[in-house]
């Protein structure tokens, strides 16, 4: 017998059928000797519909109150699932956060937990209880109810598989794991049966929205064994875990994560001398906006260019601020390029792997890919491309370091 | 500057834009000067529409998850409310049943309150901030969420006026006030100033249900004047206080009540003996079946008859009880009379005065009125009458007490 942590999403628990379904599925691993925890969402669009009707009053509503406001969703459904595993004859009770109680801090619609309490929960899984739990909600030391921000119903479930100690979390989604890349790009693309948390982390930071990145950075702390699964659909997911050391054919390369969300800014003519970057991207930095990819460069004559990457809805506000430092600086010029889509090969094994990059250089070199930018990390290279390449170069590292042929090994 | 309770009801919070009304109206009265605790309902439709989900999924769902799920209809409006208020410049904290904490007993779907914790309130009010104070709902001493049964936002108010000893608690409606009798029967039915705790029971008891029952009951327990207003029309409405013994122009007869929702149930040629109305009775109560006036009677022959009323509803399986006992009395017949309506005239002033029953068969008898059955309290005389008669007797007992003459002194 184990203990599991599940989580369902809002499509999974879209409608009562699905919830039904849901109910249906808990009842399956509780009829196999598991004890279940299970966190659900706000049934899909329900959260929306709340945050409207608050917008429709005020634009700009007091985040407290939009907390006990949104909080409903997941309360409606922790009752609706509590009460068709009722009806399967399966004993349940359902939990809001303030009742189990998920102590956070107090930063309303963004809170982060400190502390959960197990003893209810305990107690009902000892008297053979499925303990359903309100996601993405807590409640602060003064009894304010709180949210973890959107999406943070990920992180609910992990922080209470951590507290609980369970063997092991299960993310149940609308895909059936994390593949070597977007299937909808190269249909070759893989899923993987196991990948690192640092991995994960990666993929995700490139744009594989399968997991709440902040969940995955709870669930490698703790070392809560995280499995990513298909919400309809029979299959074993993939299992997110610590690095397997014995794992001899490690793959050097588990995914290619890439995205086209990012625009490019350069400045070139840049005199070359210390705080220069602070200069540029200071300004930016004040202007709350994101930079990603940031590469600097020496022209012939002595001067230094600079480039970075910014998310396209900036693009326009990061090329204002731009044309005013670059007037204060004497700069040559500066350009922008929203063509622009960023690719990364990421994995583990790479550490010990001298030639990958060069590997992947090559791969896109074959196909006449230009890079214009570069950026490496211990388990991952990134570079930019022109953004109509994209699907090409994705295609073309998937055959270069064989993610189609690789038989991982469990 | 007094405190003061208010209570808007489904309807009155049923659109984003009422609930900004309601705003408004609060915001006005802390303008004035006053101290503000504002109880809110569901949005109209929504506790319904709550109900109809878990339905979806289960017959008979389990009460406990029921409260969690319907008591998120209320927790919407509370937020909603403090946001509209917060847009007006209006400083406001919103409250769960829970959060307040209202403590009640574990009996889901029909908790009673136990106890309130006034300090939370108490420090808002004194900050200056509006409360906002979810209705209907309360917590168990596990931290269950409990409800209070439909309808029982008035009693959360009064339960609150009382526990911060306010000096009014007002309940907002669709209707005006309490009336000497339903206007849509009675055109001249007059709007009532003042009407007591006991005669407000007795009209809500017939069918005047203007507010429910068990907060007048509540109310003057705990002697909290209670005033009946319209959400969305200025008036005074009408006060529900004691008995102000100091006014000599008290009116000996305040209202008429009545309702069509009763059947008669006779039982003839039953044997006179005691035990006899137990052996016919307490059947009809082990069947669940609520019984209301009671008549017993005894012809020449030296048998008795029994009369009573129950609920349209249960007419069917009161016959059918009463056919099994006539037969084991060897009863000569029983009928049974759907097309029944009971009448009332209410007021404390008839304890003094003699003569107002006879005054009320006699404008009966004008009208050539049959009585069936009659039923006498302290402050109340009910007539059961052939339904086909029920407006002109409301409109002839109206005039024969000259309610819509009376001013009634404030």
């Amino acid at each position: 017998m184990s203990l599991i942590v599940q989580k369902y999403g809002g499509t999974s628990v879209g409608t009562v059928e699905r919830i039904e379904a849901v109910a249906e599925k808990v009842v399956g691993f509780r009829a196999a000797g598991h004890q279940v925890v299970v966190v659900v969402s706000a049934m899909s669009g329900e959260t929306n519909r709340l945050i409207d009707l608050a917008r429709a009053i005020h634009d700009a509503p007091d985040s407290r109150e939009m907390d006990v406001l949104i909080s409903t969703g997941e309360q409606v459904t922790i009752a609706l699932l509590a009460i068709a595993l009722q009806k399967w004859g399966c004993e349940a009770r359902s939990y809001t956060g303030s009742q189990v109680r998920i102590l956070t801090d107090s930063a309303h619609s963004k809170a982060r937990i400190e502390e959960i309490d197990t003893d209810r929960m305990r107690a009902d899984l000892d008297a053979g209880r499925v303990v359903v739990v309100a996601g993405f909600q807590g409640v602060d030391a003064s009894g304010n109810i709180t949210t973890l921000g959107r999406g943070g119903s990920d992180t609910t479930a992990v922080a209470l598989a951590a507290a609980l100690k369970a063997d092991e979390c299960q993310i149940y989604t609308d895909v059936d794991g994390v593949y070597t890349t977007d299937p909808r790009v190269e249909p070759r693309a893989r899923r993987l049966d196991r990948i690192t948390f640092e991995e994960m982390l990666e993929m995700a930071s490139q744009g594989s929205k399968v997991l709440q990145i902040r969940s995955v950075e709870f669930a490698g702390k703790y070392k809560v064994p995280l499995r990513v699964l298909h919400s309809f659909q029979e299959g074993p997911g993939t299992l997110i875990t610590l690095e397997d050391d014995d794992n001899m054919e490690k793959p050097v390369v588990s995914g290619i994560a890439f995205n086209r969300d990012e625009a490019k800014v350069t400045i070139q003519g840049i005199p070359d001398h210390p705080g220069v970057a602070y200069q540029i991207l200071g300004p930016i930095s004040e202007a709350n906006i994101e930079v990603d990819v940031i590469v600097q460069n020496f022209a012939e004559d002595g001067s230094a260019s600079l480039s970075f990457t910014v998310h396209r809805n900036d693009l326009k506000k990061a090329g204002e601020v731009l044309a005013t430092v670059a007037a204060q600086l004497g700069a040559k010029s500066t350009t922008t390029d929203d063509r622009i889509a960023k690719l990364a090969i990421v994995g583990v094994g790479m550490r010990s792997h001298a030639g990958v990059a060069a590997k992947m250089f090559k791969a896109l070199a074959d196909e006449n890919i230009n890079i214009q930018m570069i950026s490496t990390s211990e388990i991952k290279v990134t570079v930019v491309i022109e953004e109509k390449y994209l699907e090409l170069a994705v295609r073309s590292l998937h055959a270069a370091f064989e993610l189609e042929e690789m038989d991982r090994v469990e």
